[in-house]
């Protein structure tokens, strides 16, 4: 055998030498699939880059001095990848700073009339029920979802302030330097992410939703043809069966995505054809809609799954009317999707649900066509949904 | 009107106090429903107060200078709720400035053979293109799952360490000084978080499970009441059925908790009756399982609301039939909970589903009957892999 006459090494050398390619081919994957995440990438190099500039340019270092760093470490930790993230950080960061730096300076001012004994123990106290309570307050929910960031800085700025006052003489002007240093992180950040090819979290946003809307149509198009259609009933290969029931699993367990997106479009100024109050809220009620409905479809699947023959002994008027409530939900939902995406007020039909009705022998199929209406029906509540929108 | 009479100020003053008062009622009612969220902000201003002496103590503070700022900082960033959140960052924070700081240094020492104008030049094009690939390294899910904090530490830590070095003389000094003191405030952060009230992600992934089985059966246990016994079946009061619908609804979307506490419960070692390499991943399989059957539940639910007369043409049999599926069904799953909690074998019969037959006249009431079972067969799936789970 050729690998027992290679050496260890040679075959440790094979073996790094195929992860790196495995490595390689994925990085370049992910980088086809969405060349923003290279842009981006590129984007947070050329931020940290810009706001090195202040190091090496002698004048400026000599006005912030070892400030300069709190420039930096803004960059590093405000970048993000959406408009909105960025945003939503960087206000944080500079609010939280300029709050926390001057009740630390006010604790300074108060510390000092206390005497030297005095002054470590009020400052500990202080930084000890302050961090208690802003803790704390991260539990509220609201504050968690849109401070939770801020919260944290306060802390820090707080307690550096505070601290440092101890044993620094004029706390004042590091203050300033740090502040002013922290302010031009965050502009840094704000300008390359909103004016160099910015990805904007609400029309993230609205892709997902219109690409969840697009999941379960052609998940219902694939029923109809590979279940209803005629000619074909029972005896389609088990790998199309199989694909079919994979597309529309991801819509399950998109909730924590859209509500970080939705969470982040708020903070995003108008642009293109968003406004600044767009109605955010309403995405997230169409997308719980959205997941109700592949609720049903999730219990279809096990139903269709669990019982082969279930749809054999079905008579042709019932297949008819499953074919058609599938294809027009399907339909309906394409339409819906192009809709949100176009940003235009839908012109679907929502009334084939109505006339459905279930005359046929077998349970499993009343089954299958009691949830189909049900499904339907999810499509049209949906239609006022996306509706509201438009409007 | 009073109102009327009183003055502006007093009324502002008094919808203040509305306020005020408002916020602490929710502030109590915070701490009162889970009391480790006082303790864990406690343990954060301990644990900063902790780490403050090192300003306090004056041959410490000499010794570290400045850089016990990073100890500050370190504790405020890496404390979390739970150990396992605690130990992921702190390592996370502890390994990515080693890494960063050595690679900064390297850097360092190639700038200086490229003399005073090739310096700056080498240390911008290094920061731009280790920040680039490092932040597209962050597109790779395993990596965002387990490093993500490592990865803006790792950044944040050579970009520092190279900048300065073209400003700062000592530099090898200093980004020992840095390591010292962030290795401290890691240190502090994880004993305080470990050996006061610890809080353990493994512990608390199991309770969230154990109490979505809970949340499960306590639902199949109303519906087998309110719907399926005897003497009353229709006329059952609409407030009772709407909170029967209530319960089970944030079982759908705890997956990203669920996610996050088994990626946490990972870095934590062994506790109590946890080992280090307790099968986490199992827990991650019954919440899917759970989720499904919770899903078949929004389906049946929708299909009970848009059909009051649903049930009424059901026969005696059909009925007891119906009331036995859900009430075995919640009974087991009750105790698949307490197993879970216990961490012992589950002693359950799985197949009071075989038996059950569909015969009825009405539709609906054979859609109920098959999703019931279908129910039935879900929670059969959980116990198997609840019985993986304990063995």
């Amino acid at each position: 055998m050729e690998v027992e006459q290679m050496s260890h090494p040679e075959r440790v050398f094979d073996a790094m030498k195929a992860r790196i390619v495995q490595v390689l081919k994925k990085t370049k994957k992910l980088g086809k699939d969405d060349p923003r995440r290279v842009i981006h990438s590129l984007k947070v190099g050329l931020a940290l880059t810009l706001v090195s500039l202040l190091y090496y340019i002698r004048p400026v270092y000599d006005g912030f001095g070892v400030s300069t760093m709190w420039a930096v470490l803004t960059v590093i930790v405000v970048m993000e990848y959406s408009v909105g993230a960025t945003i939503s950080k960087g206000l944080n960061r500079a609010f939280a700073t300029l709050l926390g730096g001057s009740l630390g300076l006010g604790a300074h001012q108060i510390a000092e009339l206390l005497g030297e004994k005095g002054e470590p123990v009020f400052l500990g106290v202080s930084v000890f029920l302050l961090a208690s309570g802003a803790t704390f307050s991260r539990f509220f929910p609201r504050i968690k979802a849109r401070y939770d960031y801020g919260v944290t800085i306060f802390i820090l700025s707080f307690s550096l302030v505070s601290m440092s006052s101890y044993r620094i003489e004029d706390i004042v002007e590091l203050g300033h330097q740090r502040l002013s240093t922290v302010a031009i992180g965050v502009t840094v950040c704000l300008c390359v992410s909103m004016f160099i090819c910015p990805v904007w979290a609400g029309g993230e946003l609205q892709e997902l939703i219109a690409l969840n809307i697009e999941k379960l149509a052609s998940f219902l198009e694939g029923l109809s043809t590979l279940y209803f259609a005629e000619n074909d009933g029972g005896d389609v290969s088990k790998e199309k069966k199989n694909l079919l029931f994979q597309g529309y699993r991801s819509v399950l367990n998109s909730k924590s995505t859209e509500d970080a997106l939705a969470n982040f479009a708020r903070w995003e100024p108008g642009h293109g054809r968003f406004q600044f109050k767009h109605p955010w809220s309403q995405y997230l009620k169409i997308g719980t809609l959205i997941r109700q409905c592949a609720c049903h479809i999730e219990t279809l699947h096990s139903i269709l799954n669990s019982d082969n023959q279930a749809l054999l002994d079905i008579d042709d008027n019932t297949r008819l009317m499953l074919y058609n409530l599938s294809s027009e939900s399907s339909k309906t939902l394409s339409e819906l999707a192009s809709s949100i995406q176009s940003m235009t007020v839908p012109t679907v039909v929502t009334s084939f649900a109505r006339g459905a009705t279930i005359a046929t022998n077998g349970i499993k199929a009343a089954t299958v066509a009691s949830l189909l209406i049900e499904i339907a029906a999810c499509v049209e509540r949906v239609v006022g949904s996306v509706g509201e929108l438009a409007e």
